[in-house]
């Protein structure tokens, strides 16, 4: 294939730090022979040892022979570490190739000097993630599989690391799998009818062919629509925590992500300007967006903020409208009917908050509520009420559940096939272009042969997702494989 | 012993983090059971297989009965990752106990998980330490090696990292049981005596005694003096930079440290006053101090701040005395002069270095290096002038090759022991300490029973290092394991 593998390569991977023991990888047709230049073993050689097993070695330092100009060189002969070397032969390995992994004491200082010893007997040092192009490209795993590898490796959440292991094991390969057969399956048909283009026969029914053609496109594009909640699971389900200025918004945002701390990352790459945290809430992972608060004003700068929050608002899942309960009524009316302009009733999810209620008697939050609830049920939103005092965590529990319930779908049981790609994502969305244009040709009595190309380029769109069929394989895999940690 | 370990451990052995492999270890009589109930190996039981062999097994979620109160629990049965198995039996392991590793994909989340279903399953969460913890009370090694063990891993230069695994492959402890096998067999002779107390006999030739009483003093001893070296390998070799204010203190330093960013750590615990750095030379650790600058001074802040000065002179093991050739020859051999006379000729080693060079012509180079060579032989001291410009880094290499020449006895050819642990400095002071009253006692004519009580406070001093005699084993067990990191 691409690269004929010649060489062998050599990785730590274990993240240097202050565990115990530290993993160093090597992967390639001289495994045994570079790993038993360097380590000792009490008895026999590496290279005669079967696989799946481990051998205790020992590993010594040699005289370095580029020394540096002032600074001598290493003592020879002094012990480095005692090893654990643990043997692969292929194809029964992770990378398909004959290859070892040596355990030494966690110490950056030993896994330099014994990965520099490996250099020396011949290995080259890993490329980012080659040793899953490896293994991709020796077949033991399709593109689609390895790019998952990376994505099980990142996942922090239930939900997250669950699409991803079900990618990993193939569940998304399988389906495109099917879908590739069928495809095949209609090319094969109308290109036997070319073969015979002089006759003018039709072997394959048109009208058969149509509805296989329909089916194939649905299928297509329910994983392309599985996307939307495939991106939620890997990157969070946003939140949007929008309404008046000076209504707890940013307090309630501190009170979730306080509470939490400990599980809570930063999104890389938030704007300056609106405050994103994550959560984990029952292994979902959601992603809280603070904006600016909304009121009339005629000042520029601050209308260009207000835009800003109707922006995000229109890119959440899930808006909570954040209220006063010490407002009047009137003010929160509203203050509601602005919020709700800008949210589509169609695919958006609406709570409203009533905030501060630890601040008013119960007389009042009562009456606030029922003028909230008459509001709402004389619009078109199916707005979810909760009251809070983001000061006091009253009310935290009930809002999070109801988070939690309204997207526990993203981690039901059944396994589910998400696409959280983008690349597989826009393959898709090609292979679903290729087949509407298909259709239309068919519809349109247009020749086989151009039906067939149409065919061919959705079947070429979801053999790219597999890595069987890459357009320009080098540069493709050169992204997906350098986005991968060294020593993966 | 101290504890029966009737239980089984885990903890994760590497630092979580982007890596490609995480491992976690399970130690104890129940490993094999508990690693059987989590991993779903494809054909037998872990329980079955032999040991030193790998196995490809899978881990799946189960529902978790601690539900909080309003997240709901995990998913159960999904397939949370393949994993490898490796397997190690007693006695033949790190612990001497049945342990295992397993190796997972290097997410967080997966191993957070693992280690849940693994404690879920019997096993208890290991102590900082515990794993060698348990090497040392199973035999596996005595306190002194496993105290090394922490060592090996912190190490970061060829001199530590040698003295470390020398420690860790019994080489100390070698010279230790040489040491117990003289004091046990001089104090069976005087038991002896003791129990023909009565008839007052003299088994025990008293010259010969005192003569191989000196003999084993005079080792202990140098063992502990050792310890000046053997600290300076672990921590640093002291390096002060002192010098009248401007002469370019500050520049040297961070020339130096520029050019070797990636391997400066800081020291922890640094003051605030004066500034250090280390740097690894050749594989020893160099530890430089910046100084407040020496000048005549009736300000009494300013004048705490010289004594200082002259105390990290007096703490220093090579003193750096920087100069500015741009200076008159009156005033270099003043600032000379106060210099030398905070410096220890017999025990410390001291440069000149003449900075700024680029700044004059070198006829005035010249002259200022004749004149402090010959204030330099006139002087006790055997200062060796090295002239630089640590703005432009001329002069550089030469330095740092004059302080490896300097040191370079540290990370010498033989296996020579070094005391690097306080704990061990103490215990062998105490050791010559009782050696010394023994040998007082013994000259004196003093009855044998208060001679073999001093003996015994020797061994029992040198016992105390081997771990074999420990006054308070849970205290001392604790505070040498608990910092050790987890995992090891």
């Amino acid at each position: 294939m691409i690269n004929s593998y010649q060489d062998t390569i050599v990785a730590p991977a274990t993240t240097p730090g202050t565990g115990a023991i530290s993993i160093i990888r090597i992967s390639g047709p001289e495994t045994f022979q570079i790993a038993d230049a360097v380590v000792k073993l009490k008895s026999g050689t590496i290279s005669e040892a079967e696989a799946y097993t481990i051998h205790f070695g020992e590993v010594y330092t040699v005289k370095s022979s580029e020394t540096p100009p002032v600074i001598p060189s290493e003592v020879e002969g002094s012990l480095l570490d005692e090893v654990l070397v643990s043997v692969f032969r292929a194809p029964h390995s992770y990378t398909g190739e004959d290859s070892a992994e040596i355990s030494t004491h966690a110490s950056a200082y030993i896994v330099n000097e014994v990965i520099g010893l490996l250099l020396k007997a011949g290995a080259r040092f890993a490329e980012p993630g080659e040793f899953t192009r490896r293994a991709f490209l020796n077949g033991k795993m399709d593109l689609a599989q390895a790019e998952a590898v990376a994505d099980v490796i990142a996942s922090s959440t239930a939900a997250s690391h669950r699409v991803a292991m079900n990618q990993l094991k193939g569940g998304f390969s399988a389906q495109l799998a099917s879908l590739r057969s069928q495809l095949l399956e209609m090319a094969s048909l109308l290109e036997l009818e070319l073969d015979f283009g002089e006759e003018d026969v039709e072997f394959a029914d048109r009208k058969q062919l149509l509805a296989l053609l329909e089916e194939t496109q649905k299928h297509v594009d329910e994983l392309a629509a599985s996307f939307h909640q495939g991106n939620m699971i890997k990157n969070g389900v946003p939140v949007a925590i929008v309404g008046p200025a000076n209504a707890g918004k940013s307090t309630l945002l501190n009170a979730l992500i306080g509470e939490e701390r400990a599980i809570v990352t930063d999104i890389p790459g938030t704007t300056r300007d609106t405050i994103e945290e994550t959560m984990n809430l029952g292994g979902i992972l959601f992603r809280f967006i603070d904006t600016a608060g909304i009121r009339e004003s005629s000042d520029t700068v601050e209308k260009m903020g207000i835009d800003r929050t109707f922006r995000k608002i229109s890119e959440a899942e899930i808006v909570l409208c954040m209220l006063d309960a010490q407002s009047k009524e009137n003010d929160l009316l509203n203050n509601l009917q602005v919020l709700f302009q800008h949210v589509n009733s169609n695919c958006q999810k609406v709570f409203i908050l009533l905030n501060k209620v630890d601040q008013i008697a119960s007389e009042g939050i009562n009456k606030n509520v029922s003028a909230i609830n008459k509001f709402v049920s004389s619009s078109d939103y199916k707005a979810k009420l909760i009251t809070l005092s983001a000061k006091e965590g009253k009310g935290l529990p009930e809002l999070k559940d109801a988070l939690y319930q309204e997207e526990k779908g993203l981690i039901s049981n059944d396994d589910s096939t998400f696409v959280t790609n983008v690349r597989h994502f826009e393959a898709l969305q090609n292979a679903s272009s290729a087949l509407s244009d298909c259709r239309t040709s068919l519809s349109r009595g247009i020749p086989s042969d151009l039906v067939a190309e149409d065919l061919r380029r959705a079947l070429s769109a979801i053999n790219a997702i597999l890595g069987t069929d890459l357009l320009d394989p080098e540069t493709i895999l050169h992204n997906i494989f350098s986005k991968h940690c060294i020593g993966k």
